[in-house]
């Protein structure tokens, strides 16, 4: 990925001018699927497969620098996605890089933890306010899991509430795809609707005495849906309700934390959870989740058994701090707001002039577009697939990511693609 | 850890000649504990927590090499745990570690998996008999739930035979800790005894035609226990069963794939599971699991839904491509076999003339060994205390494990250390 972003921007031009669909530019990635059809059920699986996705996204890629990313085919494409969030000092950040580096010259998985594991727990510690402790696993589903877990345990109660639509992770209690799972897994899950509190004091009559945790969001984010913010006088009624039963208010930070606010993303509000869940963005792509808590629950914290054979490596705790300590020095939460803040101005000002309604939703830092009467995602659809075209990443039904490491020149050239989009839209439906 | 040989062991005897127990050696250890116990629940959790280990054991370590690890004071040690298995190549292992930083100025995580996806799964259906596809995961529970989740929508059955006492992760259907866990959530798992076919017929019965599955390890390896090879009759008898009865056959070798067999480890024995689990030492200590399984399981494998932040990510996908690469070209299994043959032969040598009855059980890539009459393992914590003392680390009731980077040497020298230790067993507690 050398050279200057003018030849960049002519390089780019030159590889997608050669046309969509057919041509040598999707020759590899077209092999590569063939060769995964045989060897990896559907071809691919999970939150990255392609298969319900327009038509020229890429199913695999071969390079990360900043806020570029380039494919098996060789084109290359300004990242608005970050890897669906882990991305948030960009790729292959130097920083963090540099520290890996260091890192693997001495060590990552041993029969113990390093001294990186503690100071990365002081850390989080220290600035996440809500946090007297800090358990690390791998996984999101591992550290939404292991907060419900430690809920029962403390409170020797069964019933869990999460908001209906919401993604926790695979594991049997919040899969949103039941195939494999029994009925009894889910029994004890109770769903209410998010930012509806009478929802919630509707399941407390019946299930009150037995509720070990209301899970929540920090915002709505379910795929297919605007994002909606949460309400606050909401969240402190949850916080309320939950202070009231005994039962733990479990914050699923997985995919805000680190973009929203670096304390816990309702830090904001002012609403503090018992547990939350941490992962994605925290070591900027390395692999790493982590539950906080606060002193109430620490033995339960100690009571329950989880692990895994990488959990307590190195390389992943210093990434963590690394990527910690730069996001706060350069104050990346503020450059992706920026950032995110200039994609969205443009894209309501190229859909007004383009005569299509649209709504802008969620936060600069983790934005979402649909058009106005779109419940097919018809339009959205065919909006990204002309953004992927011209060599802008984004989703047609899951929430955007911006990372620190978006310029200004990326956000204009990701508008240049984004209003060519708008065109085609309105050639094939007409404006609003 | 330069300098040759002899100044290691030079080194070595100093280090730890300064006595146990009390002194300078264990500050770095104390201080980073007592920091610990304020910000992570019990100080450490999980299968790498000392707190149940015998009073020498580090809970800190600094730097891997080969069989070798230093622990946070700074003292030095033959490692036969290799990180609870990861390790099957050694630490940081000069062919892996330069296939990984080769892959870290590309990529690692991005918004699809790179070649290297499909290239692994390439090598492993080429490599293991049962297999037609995969599944990439992180956690070895990842991968058991996995086997589980895809056997019951395969067979839309519910119930899930298991051997008691087996460990297959942390997740509520198999935890070996149950609190936090509810009771609905182990409502369908059957226990058997693990080469007692009776006890799985005896089930039947009652849940033959609801059998979505039988779990089985290679071998018991159940802490606390001597190991026991399985009986090769009781796994064919699973195979009919599980033929019979359309439940699918799940291999959990989490824990000895790639130590005992590359092809899995029941090849020798000729019988092949529907599903097999995968993880620790594939990828030497990179953070993968898997999920091997048979064409007729392939439509249920496309059907259910599981996913995480980093499973396609690319840099563990290349350590694993190296290191099943590495270990197949050095023939890494026969290393492993001659090394821990050594071992054993030299610790059954040591007791008899020691005058102690001991059982040395597992297979020599994963040994194992127990006192006679020892119930509450009082002589094998004195004993590995005494081995861990003299830098050697392995473990009172866990198997142990080794990897193609032990030498004769380092055999020869930790024989000399368990010497040592059997003579402090007898001088405390007399000959058998």
């Amino acid at each position: 990925m050398g050279g200057s972003n003018a030849e960049k921007v002519a390089s780019l031009s030159a590889t997608t001018s050669a046309g969509a669909g057919a041509g040598p530019r999707l020759i590899m990635d077209a092999e590569l699927r063939s060769r995964a059809q045989r060897v990896i059920p559907g071809g691919m699986y999970g939150h990255q497969a392609v298969a319900n996705l327009p038509p020229h996204y890429p199913q695999f890629f071969v390079e990360g620098k900043g806020a570029r990313i380039r494919d098996a085919n060789g084109v290359e494409y300004i990242d608005l996605m970050c890897s669906y969030g882990p991305m948030v000092l960009g790729h292959r950040n130097p920083v963090v890089e540099q520290a890996v580096r260091r890192q693997m010259r001495r060590a990552d998985c041993l029969n113990g933890p390093t001294e990186h594991m503690v100071r990365l727990a002081e850390l989080l510690t220290q600035n996440v306010p809500h946090a007297d402790w800090a358990l690390f696993c791998k996984n999101g589903t591992d550290a939404t899991t292991l907060c419900v877990t430690i809920a029962r345990a403390a409170t020797k109660r069964r019933k869990v509430m999460v908001a209906r639509g919401a993604y926790h992770g695979w594991a049997a209690w919040c899969n949103p795809n039941t195939n494999g799972i029994t009925e009894e897994e889910r029994s004890n899950i109770l769903y209410y609707e998010y930012n509806d509190l009478d929802s919630v004091i509707g399941l407390l009559a019946e299930h009150g005495a037995d509720l070990a945790a209301i899970v929540a969001s920090p915002m709505r984010h379910d795929i297919k849906k605007d994002l909606l913010p949460v309400d606050p006088e909401f969240a402190r009624r949850l916080r309320t309700i939950c202070d009231q039963l005994g039962a733990a208010l479990i914050l699923d930070d997985v995919r805000c934390a680190m973009r929203v606010d670096l304390r816990g993303s309702w830090e904001p509000i002012g609403v503090r959870p018992d547990l939350s869940a941490w992962s994605k963005a925290i070591a900027n792509g390395y692999p790493i989740a982590c539950v906080l808590g606060s002193d109430r629950f620490r033995d339960a914290a100690s009571s329950v058994y989880a692990t895994g054979s990488f959990w307590f490596a190195a390389v992943p705790m210093v990434a963590a701090l690394a990527t910690i300590e730069e996001a706060t020095r350069i104050d990346a939460i503020e450059m992706m707001r920026v950032a995110g803040q200039r994609l969205r101005d443009g894209l309501a000002s190229q859909a007004r002039s383009h005569g299509l309604a649209v709504t802008l939703s969620g936060t600069p830092q983790l934005p979402f577009m649909t058009f106005a009467g779109d419940g097919q995602l018809t339009k959205s659809y065919l909006w990204a697939d002309e953004c992927v075209k011209r060599g802008v990443y984004l989703h047609p039904f899951h929430n955007w990511f911006l990372s620190a490491a978006h310029t200004a020149e990326d956000i204009s050239r990701a508008l240049d693609a984004t209003d060519d989009a708008f065109g085609v839209v309105v050639k094939q439906f007409g404006r609003d």
